[in-house]
């Protein structure tokens, strides 16, 4: 059995920095790295090309009639910039007390590292585990994992009699306390450009006889929400279901004041709907958000042009049961409706629309027919995770969007189940990334329980 | 007595391009050229150097008791982008049909060149013509004039005591329709800056628990006009004078169709106040516009971020009686009142106030206490223009701010005679731009009779 301390180092040492070209020979290294390391312990490893980074496939076959799980990570890393505010080089990994330092130690090498050690272990002491594994490990997920819907139509057949989908790549508030992710919120996304004259106007030779698109645009999104924090399309909340009591009662447990949250964001006050926690907000409401805007002139002083366009880029986050298609209607409706006759405009889709994600375990209600293998997946990570770390694991919804999980349930028909072991401190996308060895140390006892139980062992 | 369409080629052919120091060499040309110019005709020339571009500064003196008349124009130009819109290249003067072709040809070479002729020929009939002339032509009017406002307060005491300011250097409708420009609008300049958290957030973990910077400033913005088309400012109005029924009768004779502006404009509609047509609404009316806005993610794609910061660049036109300091403290005060108190934001003041100007004469009101010798040049100007262009001058504000007009009377008391002679067709800071050379022709004659009249011949 190798060191896994051992082998993340030397995992984080290739810079395998999916957005810059200029890491290409990282991204090939740190892909025969963990290919290899994958072969050592058993499995049939295929590198599979895509438009851009290929993804990593690893198998270990088995008879038909024991359970499947599909093990997602991803071997790219984020750029590591700014290099000056990292307290020792990123990619040359360094433990200081109980943390493993470097680009990629916690997004996602530590985790991918935790499961193939997890892995290791388990088939070392049970080379004849009935269970059926594939390493899944994709390289462009800092970058929008834009090869994978196609990947996963391609595998389509192969993948899809799995029984269900493994992963570490959510977080955690404390080091003691596990959140298995149960529901992530769909994303809808568009552009909204208004156009007034056919080129830029002098403000004084012009002024006063037209409406600026950049008021017109104004108008608009200053329409799209009302005083009480609420998004204010018509329709917009109608297939919004109520949040369940033991959801709510889970997130009260999760233990940050409302006051350090405040104070992390660095805001004067919240703003948020009524009835409803700041934690509560960002989990269980739909949001209608301004990514960006512009128009007219940015630079440093004056020049007094009336533009002509002005634009927005907008994002709706959606919950359970809200469709991305329909909501864009709502909106588009509303903006059509509101927008000054004496300006132009157009709509620009963005994207295809990344439905919510909701998987069970729902404590109040869980569905008769959830497949049994998942069931089973579920009640050993609980088990799991209340032995080796010492309390359950929270069971919460968070406010992003990943996309790939949406996919595989989209294209696979899978759901997954996401063991967070990432914590405040380990600074993703930032500066001095670093990964708890204690919380990684768990997680593989974790892993290998959870995985030995669900093989029926 | 020179040739002065050859001249003004000759004058062309210097490109003083005063934005780009590439074209040091054809400032200084095009200055050596036109105090060249003017030495040659008598006049006794300086160049008075400022921080960047000199201003030329010609006199022909006197007995004190003659009148003394100061000829404003600018010898730099605008750039000649984009140069394949270009028919014939900029800085070689062509003729085609009865216009000369070339940059500055309109702006303001061309006008220049009409007053520097019409004073040879007046001083070569007549050389002992009791009228005192000094022509002061800066370098940096594209640029927004940064050194004049010190070039004036030095040479105050020597300028001060001239009776007025004479340049052509504003529009007229037609061939035959000469303007006397008699107001401008005044100017106020500033930043809004909002800000919200403390950088840039992933809007799927924090979204829905503050309010977007964008959300806010887009608020705040969007309550600044009121639906009828006038700013929603308490007070903003108060100081506003009602316009005299001569100033509505005069621009009834404008002779441009709303139609055709509207065309012009390529709008659906006008949006403008109510009571007033847009031709009214763009010279007596003041306006708050924006001229810019930005915040977030404004490249290709989609970014899902919450901006920490956005800002809007606003400014406002003001008239007669309207105060920039005044109208900017309530602007800012209904900005400080409306902004949610969730975010936090600035407000940065751009450049010192423009005023508004307003010149004689109100033909319905005209001042006890007009200066003899202003009242002289403007009844010559009416005379002059009436009996060369054919029919008399409108009289007409513009909805521009020209701070230099402004400064002269802030700084030297001096009321300004705005003699248009720039038609639509000139392309003012545009490809192709060129000179009508019947009006050159007739506006020499104009300028003729004008300062002989206003010498008291």
């Amino acid at each position: 059995m190798f060191d896994p301390v051992e082998k993340l180092k030397e995992f984080i040492r290739h810079p395998s920095v999916s957005a810059d070209p200029k890491f290409k020979d990282g991204m090939v290294g740190a892909r025969e790295f963990v290919a290899g390391l994958l072969g050592s312990i058993g499995f049939k490893v295929a590198v599979v090309p895509t438009p851009l980074h290929p993804v990593i496939l690893a198998e270990r076959g088995g008879d038909p009639s024991w359970p499947h799980v599909i093990i997602y990570g991803h071997y790219d890393v984020q750029p590591a910039d700014p290099l000056n505010l990292w307290e020792t080089p990123p990619f040359e990994p360094v433990i200081r007390g109980n943390r493993l330092y470097g680009r990629g130690a916690a997004d996602n090498k530590g985790e991918v590292m935790t499961h193939i050690a997890a892995v290791a272990r388990l088939l070392e002491r049970r080379p004849d585990l009935p269970l059926r594994i594939t390493f899944m490990l994709e390289g462009e997920e800092e970058i929008g994992s834009p090869s994978f819907p196609a990947f996963l139509d391609t595998y389509r057949d192969r993948l899809k009699k799995a029984d269900f989908v493994f992963l570490s790549d959510t977080g955690i508030p404390r080091e003691d306390q596990v959140v298995i992710t149960c529901g992530l919120r769909g994303l809808m996304l568009f552009d909204l450009e208004v156009t007034g004259a056919r080129g830029d106007l002098h403000s004084g030779q012009h002024g006063g006889v037209l409406r600026n698109p950049i008021q017109a645009l104004a108008e608009v999104c200053a329409s799209l929400h009302s005083a009480d924090g609420r998004v204010n399309v018509p329709g917009f909340y109608d297939d919004v279901l109520d949040v369940e009591p033991w959801e709510r009662a889970e997130l009260a447990k999760f233990g940050q004041s409302e006051e350090q949250y405040r104070e992390f964001l660095g805001i004067p006050a919240f703003h948020t709907a009524k009835g409803f926690s700041p934690f509560e907000a960002v989990r269980f409401l739909p949001t209608l958000e301004f990514n960006g805007i512009g128009g007219g002139y940015q630079g440093a002083g004056t020049k007094t042009v009336i533009p002509s366009k002005a634009f927005a880029k907008i994002s709706c986050r959606l919950v359970p049961n809200q469709s991305p298609d329909k909501i864009r209607a709502l909106v588009y409706a509303a903006i059509r409706e509101r927008m000054p006759k004496d300006v132009t405009f157009r709509l620009v889709d963005q994207h295809h629309g990344t439905p919510y994600v909701v998987v069970p375990p729902d404590r109040s209600n869980t569905p008769a027919d959830q497949p049994v293998v998942l069931a089973r997946a579920f009640r050993a990570a609980d088990a799991a995770v209340t032995e080796v770390f010492g309390q359950a694991p929270l069971y919460l919804r968070e406010g992003g969007s990943v996309p790939i999980i949406a996919d595989i349930k989209r294209v696979l028909g899978l759901d997954s189940v996401m063991l967070g072991l990432c914590l405040p401190e380990d600074n993703l996308h930032a500066p001095n990334e670093s990964y708890h060895l204690g919380v990684m140390e768990k997680g593989m006892r974790a892993s290998e329980r959870i995985l030995e139980t669900v093989a029926g062992g």
